[in-house]
């Protein structure tokens, strides 16, 4: 097969600093030591992706272009570096987008979420909109051939789903999503899978609710139009819940989310805020007798398993999350059609 | 209300040592301080009942008859002792069959499904197959008044099912419950609430199979028949699994269960084996990394917390699981119909 | 020995709303049933016996005087109410000070520490600067009769300490205690006594500091002098530290503290900030994938078996932390010294 | 430094099937991809040692002469290979024996300790009773150059010791140690460490028992002259222990130390049975509600940094567990004093 891997291919990079990408004839990859080729038949935008376009304050300070963008990616392997034997050429796999050392404490005690040297894809090197990327063996994830390719292409995205809603029980549980952005949505379909007596979904947008309705919220909250407080207290009979799985990052929703916290609750925040901000911890965490977890990334193979065992059985269904396609010529459109608010996952096929 | 309960009532006892059970006037019992007198609405029969109702050797060493026999059991206060304020006359109850001290060692840390001085009804002390029986008030759990009775009266049984099937966490896993009884067949219907990769079960009766597959079990597998060992394996591509439910108390269901899984793995053991027998703790424990958990009853009172999250949401379903249905005077022909092993839940309506 | 009680005692009570207190002659108290009245031996000062002192904003939203005040006794059993069983007169006993319905979500789950319906003696009913003080049976925890009357007295608050060290796995561990009053210098000697790899100790005061370093504290700082990220981070090779205790409540010692956590670390939160306050979640919890507990009491009754655990074994020693004695009658004296904040416990003797 | 490694070494072999050992000069390895080689400073004796010069069962099935035996090495660094970087040569190093592949499911989700293709130097392949070792990076330990040669050539064995020990929390609780080898006695010392309530020790040997109470056990127990179970009993108030520690192997034991559990109590189990043998699931487990954990092994690499915080704080102190030093070329003489019994660990010096 390695006949066939041209010379160059379709990149979308950050050719400068400033704000835009472009589509570029770029080399494809070589690959060094343990890594392997994969060539990409599905990619989809994120967040960050989006601060990557926009060169906000964060990419100003963390990115050094050029490079290729894109760190949601699925494909087939095209090539393997000597002594691989985790993957083989033909593999339908998804990618992790972040690398680890292997090496650092957090490494070597089985938490490679938080290794101090991460490397993310598409960030701090060459990603993958484009038809070829190149990363370390151990971060190609076999998938079953079969898998859809729409759902594949989530799975780096949906382990931040997982990551969050699987750090505590949620099993016959009151849980509060704050924030039904893709991973939101997601972390609703996993809280539902797990067991969850009753998932309740806050969001500004209605397009969003109606989304995380069909995913499985058992009652959604548009905040700019319910007091969120009154309409969680009467669906719990005054209770509040036992878990609230922070995806918004918005203060409001935060403050929200803890005053709905009943005591012993417990808290998972994967949302990032615009900055620090005043914050109650007497009530929202001491009296509270709160646990609160900082989510990142996905833990390291568990998270992976986790997601396989939830997709092959069925427990969760991705396969209506992405609700636009298009070519990778066609990328400043989707970061358009992404930028509305009005999407779920956006997706570009090759 | 007090004014309509009568000095005596219908009552299934132990008369004396010996076999089988008889229907007689029997006093309605005093409240003692801080007991409710519960009106009962329905009972089923527990695979303790035959123990007692067939005299065996467990039965000679524990029962002192004359009692009134009978532990799952459903009703409506009747009448409260001063000072009882968690429930009031009228509620409707389920009970839990447990009445502990709350005083020793277990029960002031929060482990009451130990404690040292347990006392359960229909064993040590007057149980429910009668018009009506006295507990301590926190015995008597608040249901929605919409719960069927067919529900309710099953909670102390599913009780043991969720204690068992919530003691690791099994969402994304493997799990295989071995032993088909009622209480099995709950388990395996908890499992795949919370979400598990697949649940195998295996029995030797196809009659209780066929309930097995009906609550949901992936794969079902008479041992009589199939070799067990093999056709998990298949299923599992060679892996084995993460969680065994041990619900038969037969050896053999025992050594094919830590056959089976995988290394690391976790088992609950609730069936009680008929005595001590030839067991390989170096392979099945020691090798394995494996952790083995005992279950007694339910957790107080945070395993009826789960049923009723359980139950509210939907994720599981208990209104099929009651085969058989008697008055109570017909308590020999529900018997009979229990020893036969061609039954789910027998419950006698009043 | 009931005859020996007599109708009136010395009690100290706030006696209207404003600040001070008043030594008044008081009517011995009722026991109800399920209570036992308690001979006081001694009793010692706590920050809340400030607040209420100095009637400042809570102390004016929370309190209705008259009433006696103290929440940290030992005693003697005087006399017990019918049936009760778990202690008998003549037991010497120390107080729990939260009394628990043991009837709502939280006690019937084993976390009565965040009962909804607590009430603190001394606080929303009759304390223990007194006499004799009636309790709830449970409230009374019999301790060896050995035991030196200035440990006993201890227990409530060192309860707290074990609460908050024990909140997570220490061993082996590099551990910061920021705040060094009497909690936080238990916290330090419990932390040590579980096998912590280093404890670091940060206050304002060198008199607390000293209590800290003869307490265990392997290195103590005070953050007026020193900068302590660097003297945590020269001490630990630039790794920071992964466990914080935190005592204080100051927002600068609770930045600091998460500014030394290492990634994936864990926080127990004791400590009440004078407000809210500008966090920064994203830096301090997300990011770091650290893992946040509010601590509230004490945990019933773990926390008082883990306490005589660690007494009667000696890993904890507690009988140099009394640093003064007082006559009841010297209560203003005794709260002078107690504000000077040059001392470690206050007790009185009776 | 390279230059000055010779062609040839010493080095303790298996030479063919069947029991002893032989001394010979042998080719020193060559380092593979990712591998170092590290000189030996010193070697200690294990049980598994015994095993392989007796030639047993286990030893006839498993090993596959010739080869170097040993796999308790402490050495330093002399040669890499391209690419590590997580040693360099001269670096002080004690080695990880268990070589795992980083690529199962138990590698990949932070459990190596039960890696599913796990070599184990000195058994598998080539160990270290030899001038000269070849190991992969990863299992080269970097130590504090100041640690005793006498200290750092037990940290693979002290290494189960922790595991075990830590395998469940035992501050504050009574524990037994059932088997006082040189993992029983470093267990004892890791309990202590971690602030244990009492920790009592059984063994047949007066010499292990005195070790043991060296080590810190509070109470010794010789089986052979003492009611075990009445022994414990009385020192615990007839409470029985909160923890077991089963090192023995011996049903005898094991049969003792689940006798003497409490409820709800835990066992971590690393001792080896000689075969299956009749155990009471129900009354040991099952009605116990009973946690058993079985133990393979160290955590890779949690238990190593365990390790290197209870030896750097000065916790525990291995000091004095080396009874007897000799020079390789009298092998012989050491396994006839390891053989004796009366010994505690016995250390080749190079």
């Amino acid at each position: 097969m390695t006949g066939s891997i041209p010379e160059t291919m379709r990149a979308v990079i950050k050719a400068e600093r400033g704000p835009g990408l472009q589509l570029v004839e770029w080399p494809v990859p070589e690959i060094g030591p343990g890594e392997v080729l994969v060539k990409v038949r599905a990619a989809s935008i994120c967040g960050t992706d989006l601060h990557i376009y926009n060169w906000d304050e964060w990419a100003q300070s963390r990115l050094k272009p050029p490079f290729v963008v894109g760190h949601e990616i699925t494909g087939v392997i095209a090539r393997i570096a000597d002594n691989v034997t985790s993957v083989k050429v033909g593999d339908f796999v998804s990618l992790e987008s972040h690398i680890v050392c292997n090496e650092c404490y957090y490494c070597r005690t089985g938490r490679e979420y938080i290794c101090e040297n991460t490397q993310i894809i598409g960030v701090d090197r060459d990603g993958g909109f484009a038809d070829y990327i190149a990363v370390p063996a151990q971060n190609a994830w076999p998938n079953d051939p079969r898998l859809p390719l729409r759902v594949a292409v989530l799975e780096e995205n949906f382990g931040n789903a997982v990551h969050t809603a699987m750090a505590q029980d949620v099993s016959a549980k009151y849980v509060l999503v704050t924030g039904c952005g893709p991973v939101g949505i997601m972390a609703i379909a996993v809280a539902k899978a797990a067991g969850a007596r009753r998932v309740f979904a806050t969001d500004i947008s209605d397009y969003r609710l109606k989304m995380a309705a069909e995913a499985g919220a058992d009652l959604t909250i548009n905040v700019m139009k319910t007091d969120v407080i009154n309409a969680v207290l009467d669906a719990t009979c005054g209770e509040g819940v036992d878990v609230v799985l922070e995806m918004s990052g918005a203060p409001s929703a935060i403050n929200q989310g803890f005053a709905l916290l009943k005591y012993g609750g417990e808290v998972a925040m994967l949302g990032l805020t615009p900055g620090p901000f005043t914050f109650d911890l007497n009530t929202h965490i001491v009296f509270k007798g709160a646990i609160v977890r900082g989510i990142v990334g996905r833990r390291l193979w568990d998270t992976w398993y986790q997601m396989r065992g939830l997709i092959e059985s069925g427990a969760v269904d991705l396969t209506h999350l992405v609700t636009h396609e298009f070519d990778l010529e066609e990328f400043d459109e989707a970061y358009k059609v992404f930028m509305s608010g009005e999407s779920g996952k956006i997706m570009f096929h090759f």
